[in-house]
């Protein structure tokens, strides 16, 4: 289990996310959370490729300034629906209109996980398909008014407020959430981590 | 949304799981818990007819001692594999076994969700596809060593140590956790609580 194979390790979480490190927490690992400043690419097109590209900047960005004994993982979430890559929000104009287009709808959530560990890293990313319920104008309204979509690609949450407007996914979880778990164990396992 | 629907309504939920009271204290909602004492009818072999009644059981017993105003909500979670229903371990030998059943391959879990306000009610039922990664004896012993398969049905949780066991859902998250957040939505609307 993942809580045995870090027990000894320095975990570093490459990502200012208070859900990843929740997410670290729930699995029962204390991760040191130290933010990369690199700035993401957002130049690639494919979202696969975009999910996996930032995770490992940013990860590789925090792994050169540590010791090469710790565990460093960072990921990247993206929202793509209708072949449109929705971003956090740069407005609640902007928010809204993100809404609109995933209501009644379904969109696809990418997330890329990096991991490196002496000297070696992977990178790998899983895709979830969300199905959402249709949203009212008033049901938008209201959704912003918890200020829950201003910091998160595509403008909701799955773990909150959001959860109600979900009708079904197809993948992980997790994943939609921004740290998809599984593959994480999947990953430290192929590192050699233990 | 839920939390502006049930704004000024008191909120009884028939259960004594704390992920319950968790997952409405996520929506905003408070909601008073009041478990009910009925027995659970067993004899049930459908795994859906069985959910909904159990939870229509539940929150029938509480409804009664109940103001017409309140909103009563109630729910009951089965994990059943390969036409096999699995409920809470009865030990952990046989929590372990229950384990090895869903190791490798897939199971479904019902959630019966039933609800009650002024004199009507509406008991539904969701199904969630399950798919698990392939357990090792000694993972199995180690999810055992943190005590968090031992109340649960299948013995496992999904939002906990356990998520790591999960590859893939095919349905709704929540209605695995034991509260199915988007039909309960609906059911609201549908009794025309506002």
């Amino acid at each position: 289990m993942i809580h045995k194979l870090l027990k000894n390790k320095k975990v570093v979480l490459a990502s200012q996310s208070p859900r990843r490190k929740e997410v670290l927490k729930m699995l029962g690992v204390n991760a040191l959370q130290v933010p990369s400043t690199v700035e993401e690419d957002l130049t690639l097109s494919n979202p696969s490729q975009l999910a996996m590209n930032n995770a490992k900047l940013k990860v590789m960005d925090i792994t050169n300034k540590m010791d090469r004994e710790c565990v460093v993982v960072g990921a990247d979430t993206i929202v793509y629906a209708n072949h449109e890559i929705l971003g956090k929000p740069k407005s609640i104009y902007d928010g809204k209109e993100q809404l609109r287009k995933l209501s009644n709808s379904f969109h696809y959530v990418y997330t890329g996980l990096s991991v490196s560990y002496r000297g070696e890293n992977i990178t790998k990313f899983l895709r979830t398909k969300v199905i959402f319920c249709e949203l009212s104008e008033t049901e938008i309204d209201d959704y912003f008014m918890t200020k829950e979509p201003l910091d998160k690609a595509g403008s909701y949450g799955i773990q909150g407020f959001g959860s109600q407007f979900v009708k079904k996914i197809v993948g992980d979880y997790f994943n939609v959430m921004g740290f998809p778990i599984s593959l994480f164990y999947e990953i430290l396992k192929d590192l050699g981590v233990e």
